[in-house]
């Protein structure tokens, strides 16, 4: 029973990735080619040639001006994917085409839609506008989690790990201790988990960003987009400064941490983590400090996960999970991301009757 | 069709490996936490928190005192297994608490009970007494085997594999060429082989550590009670020399060769091995060279296993050996640990159909 | 369901590879021993003893003269495969035998015949005779291919793939481009493919083995007689020289190159590969040139094939790959090769039955 949903956008890619140079991914168990035109535009389709099914990712395969030729046996495709040239004649079959991904560029990421390419038009792409925005600097990096990307969403949704996981990075026991508000737009589809602590310790990640001594106010305000966007807001302040009535909040730093949650396969997925912040823009003390500190956190993740995958992986069937009330907001993700998989099944179900 | 025998002790380890750290180690497939209370009482609990299975051995999992807390979200256990705190919230679930393991220090090891802990206080726990005891001085380690514990069944039940596979150690013509007794205690459980070889050459193991010269009258007297405790009675004296009439028989030197065969998985094995003199006792160079020469013959038996084990899941259904004379003992083992596992089942049958 | 036909002979070894040591390879999923006896006679048994299964070429099992002995409990065998005596006991059961496979050396080769060996006498075993000839040398090696045999099929009987996958060793455009005429031997079950360049570049491969300076007419005729023996008989000569009406043809060069494609298991193969040669007999030059280019060319394969092997195993089922006229001979292969698998079946069906 799959865990993937369908019919939906994911981040295959930073847009940095892709370049005149084939670059392959797997998302959600499709083997995805990517390239760049000479015009600059993004590419999507099957990294399979269609005659003997040769990673066309795979060298010798190479780009050739706006085509792609195979490198066994020399199969040419365009940029939509359609075969232009093949061995031994000049007839090229008309059904020699690859699968052509709906492909967006947008926020930093090259989305990819999929599914039914028929529904990528009226399917929404989440937004994280800060990634790509003047007035915000961001770091970035992907890390492959040997993990179900349900695990991350438990681990994202569920903030009261830092206390444990990420102490003496972003974790001060304010954190589990300080209890959670938890809301669903069950309509547009979005999940949000608020712990706002009035009074708390500042772990190093913001003290040595913002520079602040001293006790802060600290809100983490999370919004997830099943499946694959989930962002956190993150304002810090002195101890007791809040946002003004009117007016903007510039006696506050602000920072907007995004993930991208993509399915590789049913037990791994692409880890892709940003740090945007609106403060000490051109700071790169403060920007390689963040970036650092930030990779470590996700690669404690990492280590946490991958750990827990093997261990559901070895468990018996009907295994029985305590929750409680910090779980509110994973178990809310948890059921809209088993809705969105059965919506899937029950659409491909008349095609798999026939 | 599992091949591991429930509602049974088994060793999990030696008691100098269980300290004031968190040890873990899987038995019969489960994955249990050891670890040493202020008073230094052996507890044994499941190493997966109830809340999101995280494996309590761990990192950063920790000992605070009496307590474990979870590395993942601070759920925190005390000595029993019973939760004592959950983030975010003072009301701690009632139905939280680690499954724990009746557990017995005995002998220098750590016996657990596996399978239904209400059977344990009726469940004997058979003795090694000479690995802890005054007038015998023991070597011992452990090695890991890839392979199913009936494997290292089998080699320790018929000796004369120490001929073809130990020569050089332990091994001479003898112990190939000289039958065996085989009897079996039907209603204790316990499986006795003998070999007493009259005149026999003397193998480097003994000659080296009982400094005897020339041939020796050799007697290997085995008694394997399973599933777990496998007890190897070795005399060694010169040639002809019997034990007397009455009194002790101090003109043989004894060696209590025990091994502790505790399943890890259905394919792999924790292989126990001992071996325990009453000669030369604070002579520490025969404790050397019995701990070196024993390891490596050890060693050859897992190198050995190991490939049989690849053998035997490569093979197709229904492989037929050919046994013969020595194969008695080993063949009464199976028969006794087939016996056991079909009385699990038996007993676990009722609770499986409601 | 099995892709390997049985009742055939296959290339186990080069004849080189046997000699007063044990050596096994596993041949269509048996793991057969092979040795020479003190007469230099090749053998082949089962590399498995009757009695625990344990390999006969594992260590520390020996020959001594014309027998094997097993190193686990001494179980020794003598050339026919019959045992002749075990431990313990002076009586050898009758039963003690193992499987003895009938093995023939020829053209430098070692062949078994694998399935019932009473068919083996009625089953031709096909030639190439070069390798083992005067006027002729050779060049020979064996890489392990992680891949079926099918897929190695797939990948010589259509030799366009060496224009994109062999370029600048033995691949030039004209190999793709030229088109191939294809024929079968349905009763003698032999598929012809060949291709004949009247006007062509010479790939460095033949240009410095040869001599040869500017274009070139190049014949490639392949003679594939499934399952195990592949030959492509190369001829290079000078633009425009063909053969001679009458005599014989010592205007061109001919190379014959042979391959013995031997499965491993379902999902490996033994891809021996040999380039004999009637000219610069006595030339080490171009004996190690053209080992090393075409070991190359070989290991180019395997690394593409290997990658294929993993991509058809995570294929759907139902996969549909476009094939156009340079596939005709690789199709006509595939036919013959499943037509021989269900005959094999065919005939061990009646025995399943009973």
């Amino acid at each position: 029973m799959t865990s993937i949903v369908r019919d939906q956008w994911y981040v295959a890619a930073y847009g940095r990735e892709v370049a005149r140079e084939l670059f392959s991914r797997t998302v959600c168990g499709e083997s995805i080619l990517f390239w760049r035109t000479e015009a600059g535009d993004v590419t999507a389709m099957s990294d399979r040639c269609v005659h003997r099914r040769f990673p066309l990712s795979q060298e010798p395969s190479h780009l050739v001006g706006d085509t792609v030729v195979c490198g066994y046996h020399g199969f040419t495709y365009g940029s939509d994917g359609v075969c232009v040239a093949v061995p031994g004649q000049t007839r090229v079959p008309r059904t020699a085409r690859l699968k052509a991904y709906p492909v967006v560029e947008q926020d930093s990421f090259v989305w990819v839609f999929i599914g039914d390419p028929d529904r990528a038009a009226t399917t929404d792409i989440p937004r994280a506008p800060w990634l790509a925005q003047d007035g915000w600097t961001t770091v970035s990096g992907m890390e492959p989690l040997a993990a179900r990307a349900s695990l991350l969403v438990d681990n994202l949704m569920d903030l009261s790990h830092e206390t444990y996981l990420h102490g003496g990075y972003i974790g001060t026991p304010e954190v589990a201790e300080t209890p959670i508000t938890t809301e669903v737009d069950e309509e547009a589809r979005v999940v949000y988990v608020s712990r706002h602590m009035a009074d708390a310790a500042c772990p190093p990640f913001y003290a040595r960003s913002t520079g602040i001594e001293g006790r802060i106010t600290r809100w983490q305000d999370i919004e997830y987009h099943p499946p694959c966007l989930y962002l956190l807001h993150s304002r810090i302040a002195p101890a007791g400064v809040l946002p003004p009535e009117e007016g903007p909040d510039d006696q506050a730093f602000h920072v907007e941490v995004v993930y991208a949650i993509t399915p590789e396969t049913e037990h791994s997925t692409h880890d892709f983590w940003m740090v945007a912040r609106d403060f000490a823009l051109d700071d790169q003390g403060v920007t390689d400090f963040l970036a650092e500190s930030n990779r470590t956190v996700v690669l404690q993740d990492v280590v946490a996960l991958d750990v827990l995958e093997k261990v559901v992986e070895g468990e018996k069937e009907n295994y029985q999970e305590l929750s409680i009330n910090i779980d509110t907001g994973g178990l809310a993700a948890r059921r809209l991301l088993a809705a969105m998989v059965e919506e899937g099944a029950a659409e491909q179900a008349p095609v798999a009757v026939r």
